[in-house]
């Protein structure tokens, strides 16, 4: 089945201890369609500037994207991110916003794009979020992510997003400052009460937790020593995530478990390199490689106490 | 096979945000001794003063815990800790440490005690993790523990008792700060170049991850939405870890991730209460019951990308 993916699409300029980007391709939808691109077709909606290197827009057509959903405006300036990560990679610190296009943004669905079976609405204003989902027929599967700027500046919106979603993506930090509480479990029970049937809550290094009804599970994040720069984790995992349950029919409980192994291992790579970097470079067997040390590393014997 | 456990018995008094409590038992030896204490024989090695309740030597006696090497001092006190966790139980402040009786403890073990086949150096000062250490014969498997007052103080003396254990336990901060690295893959793998052939890093609510030279285990914690107080936790996780893997002759890969959930389940039981108070009323069937938890937590299929 087909994704559609509506999200930023920014140029990033980013410092980690190990090295330095300036301009370079980034953004919540640029990350999450090139990890679904990986096992289903994707349509993309976005804004960019006449800025936007060219070599980007084949980038997203080599890995067949449709960007027909992708408006180009003249005269304007692309999205323009720029962070500063310490040594320890949980501080980050946001040096610059630029929104330029994104200021006018009002997307508009090609006729194609309206009866895509699977949403997801990656890290955006929730309002723009809405005006997508309002323009899309009955789809079967609606995935959200969103963050601490929305959180505190348009909880209204965000909260309208969350009733008509299946599935909420958030980090650890954004759920406990979406339900105010330290404890994530709690946060889970809230943020079902609000919609969802899933909650997945992203740890970074610490891996994923996902909450049903009456589900649980923990995924461990695939071990790496040399994480140089942490940005797209997890778009880049939301958007494997989507992704994989695309292939399949129905999204069981098997199903999305499976989900998050193989989002939590596109994530592992992103964080390797800067930008896209080696995310572009995957191939399956890499992949399914990363998935089967997941698997060998969170197995352990039935015990009998 | 019985295990023999070295560490400090305490007072405690503790305040959270759920409760306070004020001389209660605790210490290292303490809560690693119960848990160990429901799987195999354990010998006790510490010190306390004759303020010591008796209620809590008959605790110990009632457990089938052998206490002929813990001694019993007149006109002393008993060591104290006090300490205040924030609404984040991350946020530890100690508020008093009295060291008391064990400014003088020189551990002199029992004859029948030098022969125990398994050794676990809980929390103590590392120089007398290796006076005990010293009077074991040939034990099969010496595990040990340790905090960030004595990676600072004693750096030396714990790195002598790390050539000479099998595994090492350590929180995440600890592994950290002892290796000067924020990375836990970086510092487990210098831990294992220090003598144990295993190195658990305890996560909290975040799990656990055991590294061998070829291999890797990654534990999710149990979920909690009730955590009233930390203390302990990691100590009974110790104590549970060991006390599972003597049930056995040879701690193999299988048996050492058993160990790892029981112990962590055993921890999730210790943190709903303050003190001992949940641990020592569990019944095997109520640690089954968590243990199949977790191991439904962590199951996912195999993937085929």
């Amino acid at each position: 089945m087909t994704v559609l993916i509506v999200g930023s699409i920014a140029l990033d300029s980013v410092k980690t201890p190990f090295g330095e980007v300036k301009g370079v391709l980034g953004g919540s939808a640029t990350y999450s369609s090139i990890a679904a691109s990986f096992f289903v077709p994707v349509r993309m909606v976005g804004i960019v500037g006449n800025d936007f290197p060219r070599r980007y827009v084949s980038l997203f057509k080599k890995r067949g994207i449709d960007i027909e959903g992708l408006q180009i405006v003249r005269n304007a300036k692309t999205f323009q991110w720029a962070g500063h990560y310490e040594y320890d990679m949980n501080q980050l610190h946001t040096l610059a916003t630029c929104v330029n296009v994104f200021e006018h943004f009002r997307p508009t669905l090609p006729q194609h794009y309206r009866q895509t079976p699977l949403v997801f609405l990656a890290n955006i204003d929730p309002e723009l979020q809405l005006e997508v989902l309002d323009q899309v027929e009955r789809p079967r599967l609606v995935l959200c992510d969103s963050m601490k700027f929305w959180i505190e500046g348009k909880r209204d919106a965000l909260l309208e997003v969350l009733k008509r979603v299946d599935i909420v993506l958030l980090n650890d930090s954004e759920a406990r400052q979406l339900c105010d509480t330290t404890n994530l479990q709690k946060a889970a029970r809230m943020l079902l009460k609000m919609g969802p049937r899933r909650v997945v809550i992203k740890k970074g290094e610490h891996g994923c937790l996902m909450f049903g009804h009456d589900t649980f599970f923990a995924a461990p994040a695939f071990p790496l020593e040399h994480v140089k720069d942490p940005t797209g984790a997890g778009d880049t995992f939301a958007g494997g995530f989507i992704g994989w349950l695309a292939r399949s029919q129905r999204p069981t409980e098997i199903r999305l478990r499976q989900a998050v192994i193989v989002g939590s291992t596109l994530a592992s790579f992103t964080v390797e390199d800067f930008s896209v970097k080696k995310l572009v470079k995957l191939t399956p067997d890499v992949i399914q490689r990363r998935c089967e040390g997941l698997k060998t590393a969170s197995h352990f014997r039935k015990i009998c106490v």
